[in-house]
């Protein structure tokens, strides 16, 4: 098992790969997979891990690299829009038999690779969650999940929300995960996946209460998001305060907007930016 | 002449409504407006100016007062998207012989009005631009447009910026204008306007460079935006600190989603969260 590494968005502490060999080793033995870091992940431009094109080529190099079983996206940050695009037009048939993990702004990449039915993408944990406090059991979960993709890592019960679900249309095990704010930023574009009957999963971090009801009109007030089987909450975590008080909490509000749009409410999600973060394989 | 103004985003300052019959007086004498200055305008809950069903119940009363002949919106905040679709819904025939004017939140309202063909529209000053700075001249130039909307009050050249233009396949005269991420945020509801052959200006406050970049990845990748005759881009101001620093400006960012995206970049525009702020009439 070979693991592919690249930063489409912010570039990665330089000390996460040998951490992640060295609890990769510990907690897996002969299990261990190899990881192929690119060294894309330590490039520096403004903002970004190197220029979009660096970020592109790195990402197409290890997609279409036969010998690299998955791509565990390093960290999120911002930038994966930018590279998104150019990166999936140019992936060959090797992209196509791969693994794809990660999440925050990593789901530009998610998306457009699931609207475009490349690989087998999930939504959970990435190598810079090393860095959280019970960071390893985040990195082990993903890791999980990238050696026994077959195995069932979510589901309606496991959340705890079953009970919560109104009668849905759709299959019960079809799910879709998202940061909030980067679902609505790619809504309208070629990376908007067709979501018809998935339980959709949103999570949020650092963002005002006005914000989340305002992402939340934007994507409930979408028509294709209108065909999703029902939203689950995930956690808002590090949401700024409001002056004055928002009132509404994130709950009242995914509520609000699921009777405005007529998408059923699904209760909450074991989903967030956080340790605790479940994988969500997509589909 | 009778100005209707009401508030379907935050509550206004109180001391507002006669600071602005003053100033109304003192420098058009006779030729003053009557201002009805609605109730729902000094309304609070939580972050709003009164509950959803108070603001639209204003703003629908109003709109299709006979009597009234614009609507001003007071000012902008965050809440305009939770009364647009319902209010403009319930709007009747004496609506759609009324100007409307505002800009920041109401791009919500600017857009559904917009779309649906009701009124005179117009992206400029409101009544609560009084506190600002240099305030007094933003809202008598809110106030000229008002009293004469058929005097032009924007064209390319006017913003200087002509010679920037390349060929047009559109009318020279065709404008629309948003705050940013008001306009992304409306992208693909049913208060999305279509504004193929419109010259697009966009400003922006208070946001970070990497989500201006972001906002527009979102608003270039859309099919629909992609028919316009170009973006000219307005202040972006109090933009906070970008750690590391995003290295790009908002003119580099905005020329990099042109490319990417094929549209016109057509140079600045004489808009933004300040004084200076010019009427740009939709259309």
């Amino acid at each position: 098992m070979r693991i592919g590494i690249v930063a489409p968005s912010c570039t990665l502490d330089a000390t996460i790969p040998a951490r992640l060999a060295d609890l990769a080793r510990t907690s897996l033995g002969d299990s261990a997979p190899e990881f192929v870091v690119h060294p894309q992940c330590f490039l520096s431009e403004g903002h970004f891990a190197g220029p979009d094109q660096a970020r592109i080529d790195a990402l197409v190099e290890l997609a279409n690299d036969d010998s690299i079983d998955a791509i565990w996206f390093a960290r999120g940050g911002y930038g994966a829009c930018r590279v998104a695009e150019p990166a999936i037009r140019a992936m060959g048939p090797a992209a196509r038999n791969k693994l794809y993990l990660g999440y925050s702004d990593a789901g530009f990449l998610l998306a457009g690779l699931y609207a475009r039915g490349i690989g087998r993408v999930a939504h959970g944990p990435m190598p810079s969650d090393l860095n959280r406090d019970g960071g390893d059991a985040a990195v082990l979960r993903g890791l999980d999940w990238l050696l026994n993709p077959a195995k069932p890592t979510v589901s309606l019960e496991a959340h705890g929300q079953l009970h919560l679900a109104p009668p849905l249309t759709g299959p019960l095990n079809t799910y879709a995960a998202f940061n909030l704010t980067v679902f609505s930023q790619l809504l309208g574009t070629p990376l908007q996946p067709d979501l018809t009957d998935h339980i959709l999963m949103i999570e949020e971090v650092g963002e005002y209460m006005y914000r989340i009801d305002r992402s939340l009109f934007h994507i409930t007030s979408n028509p294709h998001v209108r065909r999703v089987a029902g939203i689950s909450l995930g956690r808002c975590t590090a949401v700024p305060e409001n002056d004055p008080d928002f009132v509404l909490d994130e709950v009242a509000i995914t509520k609000h907007w699921c009777v405005v749009s007529g998408i059923p409410w699904l209760g909450r999600a074991d989903i967030g930016h956080d340790a605790a973060n479940t994988v969500v394989p997509f589909g």
